[in-house]
């Protein structure tokens, strides 16, 4: 007997954020182009999430895959001590010309996870490096910042890190800042940081994707950001969903007036091609590690750090991003999404509404689990119906490819409806 | 002034394991094919060391590069949770073949210290699985299992790490074992797992890569596996440098009588061409997490998790390794080196040598820091001459690319003997 794929997938595959005893099959999809996704069957399903916010200009977007191909041909890798590549310069041009303007270097690595890992051991290197004791972390309740120890330790904590708790280094979390608890916020923020051993706040500015796309504050954040500024703390924005046009501006930093000291940057960067990290610095990170002391150096490296693939993805994103008919896509699915909005947010089902740049989220007046059999019922619904989304909990997002069109936008939009009529 | 491609390095980029302030000059590396780089003059080098033990196939290897521009027009990428695709199959049964025995399941990620992070998290999750507490983890000295703060924790001490080291998880290290120290070592071992709070043993098994290429006793070794299998510790083999034939195997734990329970993967598994790592295990470690209870399941992800491109590249360097081709090239690279031993080891300015598969060592017989002066004068030397090889202290190693001709490893012979000579 001929095994199906989808059994052939049980036997040896173990995949992300789980529970195989409760989730044994996986779809196995055969092929995407533009914003759609296809199964064995031919079916078809619009992809509302990108593909965990990676492929914005599109599966398999031809200009992308010319470009790697070309690359494939010419330089595929080279160790990035003691040797450089035209890729990885123009890259880094590139890109510092679309970051914050106080963003000067850049350190590469491989996936989030670990351009927080960088961004942590940065700040912490940098007071070290100055013969100062700082080992404090500070970050944001609920905020997600990956699953590497470093990274773990930042993220608000789960009962899924039961197991590692023990290992984590030393953070305090803080409300998320809201009109209602700011003023015990500042207090509590004010408080940690006069003890003097803070090196770092890091935080997902404006949206925090892994808390089911919760939004916040500017002028909040701007005024945490005010303070950390006073009391010398290295600031770490974690723009790894927010990055590349996601809140309409090329990254949701310059929403603040406040710059970040460190950036850390994934996912779309490279289009959905290819994994590849960015930790960006400003000038004054990076001087602290110059020295004629070697030790005094950042000694971290991955293998394939900046390599020739990743950075030519990344430069023809960053191509595509910046052209005009990407920034007036950006634009109509920003006016869509709030046209939507009107209709449905006073809907029986919704309890409440939230969008920020191509990011939207409704919350259900339903108490469901994060993984739980509702999730997973409304989830089938939607596929069922041709349509990717991935609910959080009782919260539905969309946070769809720049390049959808119009019509695949209406279908999300009247499938959510459907779906919500039925509940 | 038009700036060259080098100043233009220096402006936004911060290269890795660099201090820029000895270092800031990084060589042009234009393009690469088969075990050739070249520069923007057109000088071309061998790639003595396969950049970092990666291209074991040849540099844009063509049966690759086709291969990969298929996939980039069929399916990019898709969420690895809810969805599977058939690269990530065809990659599993191939690897899986190759693998040894025990090993059952692949988790994704995206570089060594990832799957090394993944590795301890299932360690210590699989006995808080099961209720108990086991909470250490024991590491070789000398051993470099990544850059993330988990696999910082378990790699030996360095001088580099002094910011993080409050950071670090539980962890008790023993001597690599030889036949001199082997009685105290065993005694060590075995009092510390007697403690019952021992989680894993995590090793390089036979070559300790980033210690310059440090060789060991397979039977010395497999008496510690023993006594770790008997204490109920999990085994974790980091084949993420002798992993797909360099030790003339297709992995180092192949020259073991024990097979390891958890496996980390990665570098010349994608060919160089993109990042990615597997943490294999065993189906008992597996199973561990099989429950109805969600939250026992292992609630790690990345975004880039089985990307089709990585797991494509993957399977194409899976099959290249096992043609007969590149079976006979691994031994004539073996046969070679051996007689090259055979002319150098006498040579006045060597102290050491060494050799396994295809991974040659010599050290010479001069007091030389790891990245210091002398070590920065031997590699140009080399690098004059038209070979990268990239001395480790007083370590000279060469880990060529299985496609490298007869020709070009004689002139890295050559070369060294050369380099020798004019020390």
């Amino acid at each position: 007997m001929i095994m199906t794929l989808q059994d052939r997938d049980k036997k040896h595959l173990w995949h992300p954020l789980t529970q195989h005893k409760l989730h044994p099959d996986h779809l196995v999809i055969t092929k995407a182009k533009g914003a759609l996704l296809y199964d064995e069957a031919g079916k078809e399903y619009i992809d509302g999430i990108a593909s965990w916010y990676t492929c914005m200009y599109g599966h398999c977007n031809d200009y992308i895959t010319e470009k790697l191909h070309a690359q494939m041909q010419s330089l595929d890798l080279v160790v990035f001590s003691g040797f450089t590549h035209k890729p990885a310069i123009a890259l880094s041009e590139a890109l510092i010309k679309i970051l914050p303007a106080n963003q000067e270097k850049l350190f590469f690595s491989d996936n989030g996870s670990t351009a927080v890992d960088i961004a942590l051991k940065m700040a912490l290197q940098y007071f070290a490096n100055k013969g100062q004791k700082r080992g404090k972390i500070i970050a944001l309740e609920g905020g997600f910042h990956g699953d590497t120890f470093g990274a773990m330790s930042v993220s608000g904590l789960s009962v899924y890190n039961g197991a590692f708790e023990d290992y984590f280094i030393d953070v305090e979390r803080i409300e998320v800042p809201t009109k209602e608890n700011f003023k015990t916020v500042k207090q509590q923020f004010t408080a940690l940081l006069s003890e003097n051993n803070v090196a770092a706040f890091i935080y997902e500015p404006l949206v925090q994707g892994a808390a089911a796309m919760k939004m916040y504050d500017a002028h909040l954040l701007d005024h945490l950001l005010d303070i950390a500024k006073q009391h010398g703390v290295i600031t770490i924005a974690d723009e790894v969903m927010t990055g590349f046009g996601k809140t309409g501006l090329n990254f949701a930093s310059e929403h603040l007036e406040n710059l970040p000291d460190i950036m850390c940057l994934s996912k779309a960067m490279t289009a959905g091609t290819t994994p590849m990290a960015i930790t960006s610095c400003s000038q004054k990170i990076y001087d602290a590690f110059l020295d004629g002391d070697i030790t005094k150096g950042f000694f971290h490296g991955h293998t394939y750090t900046a390599h020739p693939l990743g950075c030519t993805a990344a430069l023809a994103g960053i191509e595509l991003l910046q052209t005009p008919e990407t920034q007036q896509n950006i634009k109509q699915i920003i006016q869509s999404h709030s046209e939507f909005n009107a209709q449905i947010k006073n809907h029986p089902k919704v309890s409440e509404t939230r969008q920020m740049g191509v990011i939207y989220a409704l919350d259900l007046n339903v108490k469901m689990e994060r993984y739980g059999n509702l999730r997973d019922k409304i989830f089938k619904a939607f596929m069922k119906k041709g349509v990717f989304l991935r609910p959080l909990g009782n919260t539905i997002y969309i946070l769809p490819p720049y390049i959808i069109t119009q019509e695949q936008l209406s279908k999300i939009y009247a499938v959510i409806r459907e779906v919500l009529d039925e509940l």
